[in-house]
C-alpha cells in the first residue's frame, strides 16, 4: 500500500508493516479478549463492588493501548488510513470509547462492548468471513426495497383499518410496521394479533394471510438470491478453473495439429511441383 | 411498440415516447413518493387536525396528475395500452383513486395507499424484480393445488372431529382452514390448539402431527421447486453461453482440420496417379 | 399393460382402455369434486337440517358410481389391477366408503373426506406431482431413523429428569416425545416448556439447547438431502443430455479424422514402396 | 488394520475379525434395542413396581455383555483400539454404565439411555450418515465463532440496558444469552420479550430487530455454507468422474492423432529426400 500515492518516509512504511505484523497484532487481540471478559464481568454488581476500581483502571489502560495503536497507524499511513473500511470501523469504535463514562448516557456505556467487534477486523479469518457476509448484502438491494414498500403499504393500511380498535398493535404507522415485522417472523401472529383483530373485524384474515404470503414469498426469493449467488461464485472459482485449464490444453493441442497438417500440405505441394 | 398494429399518427408516437422518457417518469415517481408520505401522515389525527385540508388538496392534485398521465398514454397508444399488464395495473389503481372518499367504505379509503404500488411499475429496477418474482408463481401451480386439497381434506375432517368442542378453532370449514394455516406456520400450534384439543380427544396428536409433516413437506418441495428453477435459469444463461461459445470454436477447428486432411488425401491421390 | 402377463379377452382390454379414456375419467373427477363440496356442506348443521336427506342420497349415488368404476377396472385387468399402487389406494378408499355410517365410529365418518384424495390418483398432473413428492421419501430413510433415535434418547432422558415435576409435558415417554416434537418446531419451546422447567431445574437449558441444536441440524441435513437430490435429477436429465450429444458428435469427428490420417499413412507407405 | 503397527499374534487378528463379523455384531445390535426398550419401560412406575427386579437383572446382564465385547476388542487390537473415534465413543458409554446406580446422581442414571447411541456406531448405515453429518461441522467453524461474538456483544449490552428492569430475561450475561437464543429461534420474541421491554424502554425495538436481522442473516449464511458444501461434494464425485473419463479418452485420441501426423511428416520428409 505504501508504494501507491505520495512518497512516504521509509521509517513510516516500516512502522506500518510492524504494527500489522503478528506480535503486535496478537497482543491487540489478547487485549480485546481481556477487555470483553472485563466488560462482561462488570455487568455483575457484586464483582463491581469488590474489584470495580481495578477493572476501571484496566479498561482505561486497554483503551489507551488502542488509542496508541490507531495513532501509530495514522502516522504510518497518513490520510490513506481512511481509505480502508476496516480502519474507519476501528477508528470509530475507539473514538466512542473516549467519551467519558460520566458524561454519557447509559446507552453510550452499553455501547462500550462494541469494542469486542474489533475482533472482526483484527483476526484474519473473521475478517474474511465478515467480508463474505457483507458481500451478500448489495444483492439484496432492490428486493429489499420491494419488501420495504410492501411493509409501508400494509403498515398504512393496517393503521387506517385497525388503528382505533388496537392502538398497541396498529396505533400509528411505526407500531404497525413493528407488528408486521413480528407477523413476518410468524411469532404469535395468529393468537396474539390476528385472532383478537378478527373478533372485531371478521374479514381481517384477508389482510393477515395476504401479508404473510407476500412477505414470506419475497423473503424466500431474497434468500434464494443469496444462495444462488454464493453457489455460483464457488462454482466459478473452482470447477471453472480446472475446466478452462483442461480446455486450454485441448485448444493448444488442436492448434499444434492444425499447424502440422498445414506444413504437410506445404511439403506435399513442394513434392508435387518437383 | 408503435410499429406494430394499426398505423398511428406520428405525434401520438412522439407523445408516447415522451411520457415514457426520464423527465416525466421521474416526476411521476416523485409524486408517488410524496403521495405515500402524505397518506402515511394522514393516519395521525393530530396532523390531520392541523393541516388536513392542505393534505386533501395535495392528494387531489396528485391524483389529477396521475389521471392526466394515464390519459396521455391512452391517447398515445390507443387500445394497445391494455395489452401490457403493467398498464392495466396502473389504470385500475388510478381508477380506484377516483371513487370519492365520502361515498366509499373505510376499507376503500384504506386501499388508497395501494397507489404506492405504482412504484413497482414505474421504477425500472423494481419492475424487473417484481416480474422475476411473478415468474416463479406458475411453477407453484400443481403443487399449490395439492396443498389446497390437503387443506380442504384436513379442514373438513377437523370440523367433523373437533367442531363441537372447539367452535372458535374448528367451528366450520373456513375456521378450520384458518386454524390449519396457523398450524402450518407452526404459530402456537401446540400450546394454543393441539394441547387443548388433546385434553378432550387424547388421540388428536395423530391429526396434528400428520398435518404438520404433510404440509411442511409439501411446502418444502414447493420451495425447492422455486430454488431449483431460479438456479437453473441463471446457470443456463451465463455458464451455458460461455461453454457453447468455446465448443463452437472447437467444432470449427475440428472441421477445418478435417477439410485440410481431405485435401491432403486428394493431393496424395493425384501424386499416386502421376 | 394388457400385453404383459396372461392373455386376456379383447373386450376386457377395450373395457380397460375405455374406463381410462378422457370422458369417463373427467366424469369421475367431476363426481369427486361434487362429493368434496357435499361433504364440506354436511359439516354445517343448518344445511343438514334443510337438505340433509338429499345430500345423503347424492353421496350414496356417488359412492355407487365409484364402486362400479372399481369393478369395471377389476374385470378389465383381473389380478394385475393390484400391481399398481394407485389402484390399491383407490380400492381402499372406496372400500372404506362402504362401511355404513351408523355402524362406524365418528372417526370413520370423518375419514369419508379422504375420498377427495382420489383426485391425486385421477388427475394426471396431480399424480405426477404426488409421485415426485413420494420419490423423495426413501432418501430420508437412514437420517430419519437417526432423528428417531435422537427423539427416543431425549424422550427417555426427559421423562426421567423432569417427569415427576412436569407430568403434562414429560409424564411418560410418549408425552415427552410429543413435547420434543413441539420443541423441534420451536413452538413455545422456551416460554411454555424450557423456562418453567428451568425454574425447577436451573441447568435444564443444557438439555433443551442441545436438543434444539441436534434436531435442527439433523432436519437441516434431511432437507439438504432432498434439495440436492431433486437438483441433481433435473441437472442430469436436461444439461447432461445436451452435453453428451455434443460430445458424441465431437467423438465421431475425431474418429473420422483418425481414420483419414491412417488412410493417408497407408497411401504414403504405398508411394514410398513404389 | 492388523497389518499396520507392531506385529500381533494371529489369534488376536482372528478375534478382532470375528467380533466385527455379522453374527456377534447383530447380537450386539439386538441387545442395544432390547436395552433401549427396557430403559423406556423403566420410566413407568407401574412397570417398575411389577417387574422392576427382572429388568434390573436384564440390564446388568446386557451391560456385562457390552463390557465383554469391549474387552475382546481391546485384547484383539491393543492400544490401536483408541485410534478410532467410534471405539472411544463406545468405550466411554460403556464406562459410564459401570458407575453404580445407587452411587450416582439422578442425572447420571438418566444418562444410561445414551447407550442407545451405540446404534450409531454399530449399525453400518447409521455410522455413515452420522459421519457425513459430523463432516459438515468443521465448515461451520469461523462463522460459528462470529455468531458467538454477536451473541456475547448483544448479551452484555442487553444485561446493561435491560438487566435491572427484567432480571428474568436479562439479569446476567448467561440469562441474556439464553434469551437471545430464544429470540434467534423467533419463539415468543415479541409478545414475551420485546413488547414488555418496549413498554419500559420505547426504543428497545432497535436492539431486538437489529439482533434478529444479524443473527438470522448469519445463520442463513451458515446454512448456505453447509448446503453449498454438500452440493459440491456430490457434484464432484459423480459428474466429475464421468466428465474426466470422457476427457481423458478425448485427450488420448488427440495424442494418437498428433503422433500419426508427426509420423506422416517423417515419411514425407524421407520421400522428399529421395
Amino acid at each position: 500500500m505504501a508504494v501507491l500515492g505520495m512518497p512516504t518516509a521509509p521509517w513510516r512504511d516500516r512502522l506500518g508493516l510492524w504494527i500489522e505484523s503478528s506480535i503486535p497484532r496478537n497482543f491487540i487481540i489478547a487485549l480485546i479478549v481481556i477487555n470483553a471478559a472485563l466488560l462482561g464481568l462488570q455487568t455483575s454488581e457484586t464483582v463491581v463492588a469488590a474489584v470495580g476500581d481495578w477493572m476501571r483502571l484496566a479498561n482505561t489502560l486497554i483503551v489507551a493501548v488502542f488509542v496508541v495503536e490507531i495513532l501509530i497507524k495514522l502516522i504510518a499511513w497518513g490520510p490513506r488510513f481512511f481509505r480502508n473500511g476496516w480502519n474507519v470501523f476501528d477508528f470509530l469504535i475507539v473514538a466512542v470509547s473516549l467519551v467519558p463514562d460520566s458524561a454519557g448516557l447509559s446507552v453510550l456505556r452499553a455501547l462500550r462492548i462494541l469494542r469486542v467487534l474489533r475482533l472482526l477486523s483484527t483476526v484474519g479469518h473473521l475478517r474474511v468471513v465478515t467480508e463474505s457476509l457483507l458481500k451478500a448484502i448489495p444483492g439484496i438491494g432492490w428486493i429489499g426495497l420491494l419488501l420495504l414498500i410492501v411493509f409501508y403499504v400494509f403498515g398504512v393500511m393496517g393503521t387506517e383499518l385497525f388503528g382505533d380498535a388496537f392502538p398497541r398493535q396498529f396505533g400509528n404507522v411505526g407500531a404497525s410496521m413493528y407488528s408486521l415485522f413480528q407477523i413476518m417472523t410468524l411469532e404469535g401472529w395468529s393468537e396474539d394479533i390476528a385472532r383478537p383483530v378478527m373478533d372485531v373485524y371478521p374479514y381481517a384474515w384477508v389482510y393477515f394471510i395476504v401479508f404473510i404470503l407476500m412477505s414470506s414469498f419475497t423473503v424466500l426469493n431474497l434468500f434464494i438470491g443469496i444462495i444462488v449467488n454464493s453457489m455460483q461464485e464457488l462454482h466459478w472459482t473452482e470447477e471453472e478453473a480446472k475446466q478452462s485449464e483442461r480446455e486450454e490444453k485441448a485448444r493448444l493441442e488442436r492448434e499444434r495439429m492444425l499447424r502440422l497438417i498445414e506444413e504437410l500440405h506445404a511439403k506435399v505441394d513442394r513434392m508435387e511441383r518437383r
